[in-house]
């Protein structure tokens, strides 16, 4: 069901590539390893890259307890989660047409402390989301590993997403120009799995990496 | 020649991670075509994905005129600009010491808009970034394109990249653990060119695309 778009996430450049549709955002959200999130403090405003993943309608966060984002979000500062995948570099055949194929969501709100006793399953789907079925083979959090992090959540409630697919657009008048035109398509894509030592027994999420 | 850090650009978590080197900066900017630039207005602090692209020591942006962001960059507020290359995950023996190796660059700053007259040299320079050569066989913009186009620069002088390279570090009771880790690599990798119609030539970049 999409969202009404507020005064933040109402988009105005290219609104028709804008889409507050939830399985949109959850989509986007769930094929990435990580978002970019924005916070102010004294010092200004930062943005930095952190892990993301998602259980129901929360986006989850987490790192060491002294990480000066995490502290200021847990502070009730007000954030920006955002998440990019660049899909395609668009060549035009007019210099000002060029454009990239992608797939954004910008994520509002204020996060949420994760309670101690919801870490460790909270954890786990983050495990399982970078190798399913992991959180049952790594040894898990000790209380002293789990004390020392922070776990974070931003509730899916406040967001924009903004997609770009498919060809160039041209003006009318440049389609006969005799430049080359398309898509040159981008993927995060897997390269061989580089193990530290030797295995008798390799997982499938290591085995179907590719 | 390394830079020093500032209040905001000292990095305290995983400090060993910590570059302020420039050559270390230009590669993770020069191998980027987009950046998350944050910022903030009445609203709250935003985070929008953006093109950029690097001359000597200036970072540039470029959007409509009417953009926000553009808007309230232009009109001298503080930004951070932070470029990050996700280049694989790292299964460690312990849930705990999962990580991810990446490349990160967060630069901080004010942006200084682009004379008119400057504007056509420096937006070719995205072109032959995207494309080698593109910008002699594009239509280049025209007055009406370029003036409806506004480009920002942002000095790379306060800057703080962050690097994790290599496998799990695991602590050494975990080593004997009996399970798999190793790292997952990533790369954002060229997909086949979808060419939009038929053409006679095909430029380098396109038949290189891969």
């Amino acid at each position: 069901m999409p969202t009404a778009p507020t005064a933040r996430t109402r988009i105005r450049r290219q609104a028709e590539r804008a889409d507050f549709d939830r399985a949109t955002l959850y989509a986007i959200v769930d094929a990435a390893h990580l978002c970019h999130l924005a916070f102010a403090d004294d010092a200004g405003v930062h943005c930095l890259p952190m892990a993301c993943w998602r259980i129901d309608d929360q986006l989850y966060l987490h790192g060491s307890n002294g990480s000066r984002m995490l502290k200021r979000a847990d502070a009730g500062a007000q954030v920006c989660a955002t998440i990019t995948h660049l899909d395609g570099l668009v060549l035009a055949r007019s210099a000002f047409n060029h454009s990239m194929n992608y797939r954004a969501a910008a994520i509002y709100g204020v996060c949420e402390r994760v309670a101690d006793a919801a870490k460790p399953a909270v954890l786990d789907a983050l495990m399982d989301k970078l190798a399913p079925g992991r959180s049952r083979q790594a040894r898990p959090g000790n209380a002293q590993e789990l004390a020392a992090t922070t776990v974070l959540r931003l509730p899916l409630h406040e967001f924009a997403c903004k997609v770009r697919r498919g060809g160039p657009e041209d003006d009318a008048e440049d389609l006969a120009l005799p430049v080359w035109a398309g898509v040159l398509p981008l993927r995060l894509a897997p390269q061989p799995p580089q193990p530290d030592g030797a295995y008798a027994e390799t997982p499938d999420y290591v085995t179907g990496w590719r």
